[in-house]
């Protein structure tokens, strides 16, 4: 092992870590804080007090947000969580943030050594100036797709580190399996209406295992809910974690067809590490994830989807699977952290 | 004059400072900052672009955020706006926030002299975890009721400063009025159904000068234009500021029938400037801005509203006049400022 590190892990609030249900961001942060602890570093966590960890847990919040029932002042707990973490720079030789630029002022006003994980989309220029002003904070990106918008901005990008998975977690299913699966949110740029189509046209079963934020409600309610009421359809609603690898290895393929900058797309290398394959849409990060023709099919329209699972069971399962072991498990993730950690946290900055 | 002083005012940026249209918090923060000029000291005015001021304008934000036409990352900006006062702290000698708690980790981190107004209603439980946090950072509340929720926090009240306005901009009407007036916000803790119910029930003309904002669309169209179309009912929609002291000085009353712990209530002394009495229920600050009996009426229910109407003609207009003078002007609010400045601004911390 490399030297041990005081590190501190800081999730975002608004799902326990690791979630009980959907939460790309809070099972990342979990599956790096348990890997580096098992690597004897000194981990703590900063994240909802609901949260399970062998790591040393602070809590701002005693409950996940999203979950806790009622509309809450996100903001004020994620400046409690950031002002206990900063408040003591010098406990930690690096702070691993996940929660974007609100950290950033704080990261340089602390003069800490820190690094910031981006795991949203980067395309909003409302966000420029405050990434061009704190340009010299390290970023990480999750694909090297995620990182075009900010061409030109200067700022400093430390490394790209693929997302990964817990291979135990997500075991291998050999037998080929029968339905389509589309898993995640229920959104517009997710586009549940075309995999719905694809699922028509061939005359396959699709199983649509996706949570409906509030925000997406009137979109499902117009467009996607008449949809659902055939045959074919099967829409079970936001299913849980333990769930989620038994209803990808029974799945043909997992649909993808999205429909914006996917900056990585985690439900892919769920799919891939039990062996069914993805038929995606070519946006964001997609044909970095999916070797085309191997792991499964980058395509672009539903004509081409519907070649694409004509076309499936050519596909390997077993290469899927090899493909995570090679580049998306999480001990391949904390490889690129832990060597990311050991060059940042030797230049920590004066305020 | 006091000591001279290197000032930051720091300004929300939803709106310009002084703002075109509705925006009380943006209003406050222009007259403070131009007295302060006037009075010789050093002022820096952290505001969006489009602002107009005597002192120095650093702008975050080239256009006001409310009126930019699109949504907008508000977060984003502010966070700018922090990390460029707060950056510098050395060169001011006091740094006076208007934004919330959002300011609080900045203060603390760079261990600079800073006060804080606090705008808003404080009956919020999921701030006063940042609240408790900060305890130490010097608060501002704009009347004593809005400090209620925060018994036992232990925070650090520094003072209360009610809010000011310039009387050559609201100059005195001794006419009596003719109408009665609501001028705001429709929303439905300002109770616009009640001043409907009221004007209908004494056949009297009521006029509505208010903004609706698109959170509070549905309410509009939903409860409150189905009662506008009726003879005595003029709605007129956002009025510009110019026009607001003829609004205001042309009306027997003003009807602020709120539902809703009121901080401060600034179109209260708006009225009362121009010698308009104010017909108020008695939530919040009221109590402590309408002198019963004197200025106005402290009332509950729709009936003692009525009872007001009838005798608010035995108000003494160049009464309301005198008490703006005495108790609500600029100049009486930048006293007020200054002097807890000048303490505040000794106390500068260590990081």
């Amino acid at each position: 092992m490399s030297r041990r590190l005081r590190i501190a892990q800081v999730s975002p609030l608004y799902e326990r870590v690791p979630p009980a249900l959907y939460g790309g961001t809070e099972r990342i942060v979990g599956y790096i804080t348990e890997e580096l602890v098992k690597r004897g570093h000194d981990v703590t966590l900063f994240a909802s007090g609901d949260s399970r960890t062998k790591a040393k847990l602070v809590a701002p919040a005693p409950r996940a947000l999203r979950l806790d029932g009622h509309p809450r002042d996100d903001l004020a707990f994620h400046l409690l969580e950031l002002a206990r973490v900063f408040e003591h720079p010098r406990d930690f030789d690096i702070i691993h943030c996940h929660i974007g630029h609100l950290a950033f002022p704080f990261s340089r006003l602390a003069g800490a050594s820190t690094l910031h994980t981006l795991h949203g989309r980067l395309d909003l220029p409302d966000t420029f100036p405050v990434f061009r002003h704190f340009r010299d904070e390290p970023l990480v990106s999750i694909s090297h797709a995620q990182r075009r918008p900010f061409k030109g901005l200067g700022v400093t990008w430390a490394g790209t580190v693929y997302h990964g998975v817990p291979l135990a977690k997500y075991p291998f299913s050999p037998a080929r399996g029968t339905y389509l699966a589309f898993l995640g949110r229920i959104s517009p740029e997710k586009r549940p209406d075309l995999a719905i189509a694809l699922a028509k046209r061939l005359g396959i079963m699709l199983k649509i295992a996706a949570k409906v934020d509030p925000v997406d409600q009137v979109y499902f309610d117009r467009d996607i809910k008449p949809l659902l009421d055939h045959p074919l359809i099967d829409f079970i609603g936001e299913i849980r974690d333990d769930v989620k690898p038994d209803f990808l290895g029974r799945a043909r393929a997992l649909v993808f067809p999205i429909d914006w900058p996917e900056p990585f797309g985690l439900v892919m290398i769920e799919a891939l590490a039990c062996g069914t394959p993805v038929i995606a849409r070519g946006c964001g990060s997609v044909p970095e994830v999916v070797l085309d023709g191997r792991t499964g099919f980058v395509v672009d329209t539903l004509e081409e989807m519907e070649a694409a699972v004509k076309a499936v069971d050519r596909i390997d399962r077993a290469e899927c699977r090899r493909d995570v072991v090679r580049r998306f498990s999480v001990e391949r993730m904390v490889d690129g952290y832990e060597s990311i950690y050991q060059s940042v946290s030797g230049h920590a900055r004066s305020a």
